[in-house]
């Protein structure tokens, strides 16, 4: 037995890794950083913006006047495609090996003002068209073995430019998160024949507790371990490897759910609520991995308001990651945030 | 071979993690968040801080009139004391084990104004003492497992009071990272009898890249894995489990050491250099280690500037840690700062 309003640690089953649960602690005041809060009053065309139709880009690039979502090579990427392979090690003690990799950024939209909560369902549906394709155009490169697709939203984020967009970051080789994901899921597979988030799905839709959304074919749900304060997960309900196996239906749904999640995130404190997200999904051209389970993490910094955030510092960047409301509790309020979004409200 | 001047990555040897290394994105133009600048401009005595001696604090206690640090129990701690034993476990997929712990506040001194880099060697040999003592005392209560000595720097540090103060965490379990850090020595060391960080730093001190303070007691560099753009490690030559182990003569290189590298670290952009730092040593009640030897990590955000941090987000939360300078070029600009701090000056 446990009291879960005492405080005590969770094991991400995704990891292996902990997270301390402090139930108690969230009655602590702040008196610490406030953040800015976005001006979110934006122009729907912005001619200083370079990732507005028609505009110019760092290296020269006019954009064309694409009118639903357009990609292109990061101008400024952390991997590029042309380095030649290269270790270097010194008695095991320094390690170093080269990286070869292709950095691409993906506007949702021509509209400067719009956020994915703020598009509709056949926008959204655009973009996950536009991330299968990439997925499959960058996986016929054989050296390339992982692919990541992500979003970085809000200046708080990281994000450099308020213009809905995404990023995808493919290897070539494979990332802490997913190696550590890969073994995790293999070795639940092989021992139960059934992927680990099948079995957690169908855990958490017999409990209820922690549900946000669930549909035909996606469930929307704060996990068992979450960490940031209003953490989430997207898992299909099929057990499939990545995002080209979706069909019409599945990618349907899925825009469904990705328009509500975040419509219900900006209305928790009426702002646009950052997060970085990201899919997790098989590497390529590794062999086989039928242990891999299509998800998407969420991973939000707010914690009290608009401007008051969660620090992962200190102890958690020392000892392990740490939480003050259960994850229960933010589930509850994600649960009773309006599905219209509050500037149409 | 490998050319470091191409996208790398390199192996955490304490970990075992990658971080990926992009050193041709140096020049990438910054039009995302810059950060506030905070205010340095403190009184020696604040009435409104509750680390201030003879102030109250949230808990109505008041504050002797300490002279040199101060400690006590968190009036927020995030684990408890009184916390009952207990133990959740549905079918493996979600798990839960009740954490009890201590948490404590320590001043390092009754001057609101100071930092660590500002004040004097024997000032912070107080603070190492007060460190000292608070292991041995807690380490007594054999419930206690670990023990995490730390200190968060700076507002952007989730730090909510500029007073220089710290914190000690100690828990009923090994965190994550100090599993992780554990079993990474205690192979090398089962293997080759000599300790993972002595072994590191031998090789270290014979190349001379990256090395910042080399005293008779302790060595400071940027580790060949530094995540963050200005990370260090302090190791000390001696290979000891814990802090209690230390002489007074290796107290006083501490106290040096400390001193200059966080004085070299606010020349750099003549600002107080925020940071989360903290020791790692070996876990306590928890049977001999042998293979553990003492470090302090030094995580410091900034970037390229006062006002510009890197950000570890998007891909760094769902893949793994990327950084844009080489750890060779941190720790030259490192290097070439001089040791008075730039107030005094
Ligand atoms: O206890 P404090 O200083 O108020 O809180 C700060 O340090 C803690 C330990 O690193 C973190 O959990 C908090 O997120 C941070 O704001
Ligand atoms: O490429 P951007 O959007 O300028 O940069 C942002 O996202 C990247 C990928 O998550 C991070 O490495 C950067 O720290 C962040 O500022």
């Amino acid at each position: 037995m446990l009291d879960l309003n005492q405080p005590h640690h969770r094991i991400n089953i995704l990891t292996g890794e902990k997270v301390l649960v402090s139930p108690h602690r969230n009655n602590r005041p702040w008196q610490g950083k406030v953040e800015e809060i976005a001006n979110d009053d934006r122009p729907q065309y912005d001619p200083t913006c370079y990732l507005c139709p028609t505009n110019k880009r760092a290296d020269g690039t006019i954009n064309p006047d694409y009118k639903d979502t357009y990609v292109f090579t990061n101008d400024f990427s952390a991997i590029l495609e042309n380095t030649e392979e290269g270790e270097y090690n010194n008695v095991d003690l320094l390690q170093a090996t080269a990286e070869r990799g292709i950095c691409k950024v993906i506007t949702f939209s021509p509209r400067h003002d719009l956020t994915l909560p703020e598009m509709d369902v056949p926008s959204i549906l655009k973009v996950i068209d536009l991330w299968q394709n990439e997925f499959e155009e960058l996986s016929k490169k054989d050296w390339i073995k992982y692919i990541q697709i992500f979003e970085n939203k809000g200046a708080i984020m990281g994000c450099s430019n308020p213009h809905p967009h995404g990023q995808i970051w493919s290897q070539s080789s494979l990332p802490n998160e997913i190696l550590i994901e890969t073994a995790r899921q293999k070795e639940y597979f092989a021992k139960n024949s059934v992927s680990l988030l099948k079995a957690y799905l169908d855990l958490e839709l017999s409990l209820k507790e922690r549900i946000i959304i669930d549909n035909a074919h996606f469930v929307a749900l704060v996990p068992y371990w979450a960490t940031w304060p209003f953490e989430t997960i997207v898992i299909s309900k099929r057990h499939i490897q990545n995002i080209t196996e979706f069909t019409p239906d599945e990618k349907e749904d899925l825009a469904k759910t990705l328009q509500e999640l975040t419509i219900r995130y900006d209305n928790i404190f009426s702002t646009s609520f950052p997060y970085s997200a990201g899919m997790h999904q098989a590497p390529v051209n590794d062999g086989i991995h039928p242990e891999w389970h299509w998800h998407m993490h969420f991973y939000p910094p707010l914690l009290r308001s608009a401007s008051v955030k969660k620090f992962m510092v200190g102890y958690e960047m020392l000892g392990g990651p740490q939480r003050d409301i259960t994850p229960e509790t933010a589930a509850e309020i994600i649960k009773k945030q309006s599905t219209i979004h509050y500037k149409q409200a």
